[in-house]
């Protein structure tokens, strides 16, 4: 990955509309990471464990989620989180977990990278990297993983709008990488009854805005294990193209965000009922 | 209905736990309003127009919601206007076209009542008397609904918490009314993309900690009619109790909140949507 | 107070530009409620205790705060509480203490009225009539108001946009009751750190839309007596008419809202500060 | 300026009481910038264009600003732009324009550097770096800075808490660099008659917090120069230790952000308001 240095950057031209409009481009946008897609008929569900904490922890998560019909790999390296002293993640023995998981499972992996020197390590390791909600605004970076032609996760901002969502989207068309899949994962609200907000009527609406796929993550918005199955089921008939759920063996040992996962059985159990609710809608899982 | 001078009204005695909760009572309570029920196996879908504008396009309107498995009848006499040159409602007017509409579909009616002069009013011809979101701290009137033997409606206020709802619902439940059903209609956000933001998360939390049933309007929420049917869906697929959908013959000439209201065709389709999600998550609709 | 029965209500005729408008009226509205008045050169400091507790608590106050430059005494009588097994006010009981507060203050009186029970008896105790947070889309009870003649203290509700406070008032005038005072409290806000958001930015925003005197209310909104200070004079330096603070002599045995109560002490020490900020921004206390 | 590569990072050790807290250091720090300090008896205002467009603009503002007392200079040479196609800025030609301003005159200069490739440039050419408010929580880019010897600006987030813009602080300081100003910005509320709601309550929290000084951009918050003035003089009045305001010769012709921006004359008019408030809360400017 090359990249011009400052000073020689130039506003990008203005396209007629813009290109993460559904007037740029009306056929929805089918996002494919190896045997996983988003934006088709098929919706798909990435789960794994909030930080990748061990070789262990990590491997038998994925083999468990496989087991009942995950198609990605979800799991935190680069953690970023709201105190220095908190666990940050392994780092690049963390990248290296995964991708032995990718070999064990034949799933495809997402991660996080947070600044454009994580972004040369991640792209080594991951099929789709993913652009956190604290950064859904930092534009270099957009505008460094729009010039990778690896898929990108991009969630949004819990203090962004829908409108400021897609335009960050833009930042990475803009540089010529199509392969964007968005997520709503909860907005800042007054009530905390739940960790954020999860704002789901931003799912139909995105997919009346844009052709890019939209998925969901109910561990981050609700913060709760106990709502994650009942909004992830709620997501799906909304419309959404896939869901992003965090799951772990001893959730209450977990180094980060224990009260969200979900245990194994938990999930295997929610993976049944949201068939169900996928064939509802017309979709399949 | 009597009521009791000021001055003579004491705080009532608190319960050791309040009367709404799971704790105070673990089984989930069914409000039935004649043939509708609310909080068993079934959801109900009560629809009508935002506003009784007259005679003729309430009963259009009932009888095309009936013919596709509307449970319910709404729609609003008194009407809570943001702007006093608005539309007031057609007042007792709106009341006799609503008891003739029972009449013709024997459906039940629900109608909203914004002080105590018009709950009296309303008590002589709905079968369910809706407290409004703007409303839901009204304690005087909360008290006066809750002296009565009659459903109540208890929406949501747009700037209240999960908890300041359950502790309004509790004013009803502490003069002695138990049919309380409530009502998840869109949060403030900082959003504009939508009118309101729908918590949907409300849903199960709500179900977790109360044994009252909980319905969702996402007319009102979301302020799109082109919403309306996925977050219909998705409030099923949370485990809503059912939904409160607005309907009009001829949305484009509404006298209130045309945008938000589905042709009798829309809700049509929208009602075998439903059926299938209901399915999906063990329920009937 | 007549009030014609619901059924013959007719939506006010709208005029050419709203009553509460610059447009309508550009000189700024002075209320006078006896010796006080807010919206001229002067400003105003209502103080008193959240609730009137008992007639010592009461005139302590009252003659502390008159004291050190107070221009009117606030107390609750009637509390619209979140629970209903909180402290709800010692009613006309708490009238009367009120009244002899007056007698022997010579400051004029402003309590809650939360339905149009509530204000026939207060209108004969009080020189101004509060409509609460709470209450201000009671719209029933802004047209009770409306048709007194004694002056109405409207505070914006805490999920109510500047656009929505102003309609509210609008209800007032538009039943010919134009000596409405504007008061921001406090808004909903995702960060708990205070109770609600002080969104003091209404208040110039607020004296350029209308005429109408405009107030803040710093303890309701913090929470936290320590804040009120500092938010006190900063509402002064962005242009407020007038403060409503809550003062009581002993906070922490209150029967409501203790931590954001001053002690008399502090608030004689705040409104020395208050006169320094009010002559550095042309006003005078 | 080195960093460790990824993968060798650890977490820092966390201290008894956090670095930014009160309780660390109970004296407040004065954050010293050339000739101008934030934290002590004086405020200084910081004053200059939304983005640097010209050299002859730049020059303008900043002898204008500095005529009439401004203490420091902004302006934008990398601009974090909602949108790609939105002016991006000069970039390293803009840092010229601003190391001349330096030069004409002798106040210092701060400007945003929004990632590490640009924190390497802005470190030559400016006295203090600014981290904006949508990099708030871009924690690699906190280390960065935090292992300069420079001054650092960091504006709260519009969807952060106080405790978050404190813990994004608390990464600076664990990496060496005490010298951080604070900045309340806005955050985001649901009335969109300002642009962002202006938290003022967080200047005195913050202020008790911790011993880092704390300023307010009346401009961003507000996105409306009618209301620059009122809620700079109330920021003064809360206990800010500065402000940051925009000034542009021709704000109509600004290419960012016009309608927030003073010209010089009503900025000179704001300077001798903010005189008054300063002194009446026993501050001078």
């Amino acid at each position: 990955m090359t990249r011009a240095m400052p000073g020689v950057r130039q506003t990008p031209v203005s396209p007629p509309v813009n290109l993460t409009s559904r007037e740029h481009r009306s056929e929805s946008t089918v996002v494919q990471v190896g045997p996983a897609s988003f934006g088709g008929r098929r919706v798909t569900v990435i789960a794994g464990p909030c930080s990748v904490e061990n070789r262990a922890q990590t491997l038998e998560t994925a083999l468990a989620v496989k087991a009942v019909g995950a198609g990605m790999i979800r799991g935190g390296a680069f953690k970023p989180r709201t105190s220095p002293y908190s666990f940050q993640g392994l780092e690049e023995e963390g990248l290296c977990y995964l991708a032995e998981v990718r070999e064990a499972t034949g799933l495809p992996i997402v991660t996080e990278a947070m600044d454009y020197r994580q972004v040369e390590l991640v792209e080594k390791y991951a099929d789709m990297i993913q652009i956190g909600a604290r950064n859904m605004q930092n534009y270099t970076l957009l505008r460094d993983v729009g010039r990778l032609r690896r898929p990108v996760l991009l969630k949004r901002g819990p203090g962004a709008t829908v409108q400021e969502l897609l335009l960050a989207a833009e930042y990475i068309l803009a540089e010529g990488n199509t392969q964007v899949l968005l997520c709503e994962r909860g907005i800042r609200g007054f009530d905390t009854a739940t960790r954020y907000t999860l704002d789901l009527s931003a799912v139909p609406l995105l997919k009346q805005l844009t052709h890019l796929p939209v998925i969901v993550d109910p561990s981050h918005a609700t913060g709760n294990w106990t709502l994650v199955g009942p909004m992830a089921r709620a997501a799906l008939a909304a419309g959404a193209d896939g869901l992003i759920i965090e799951v772990h063996p001893q959730p209450d040992r977990a180094l980060s965000d224990g009260a969200q996962q979900l245990t194994p059985d938990h999930f295997a159990g929610l993976m049944d009922e949201l068939r169900l609710v996928a064939a509802a809608v017309g979709r399949a899982l």
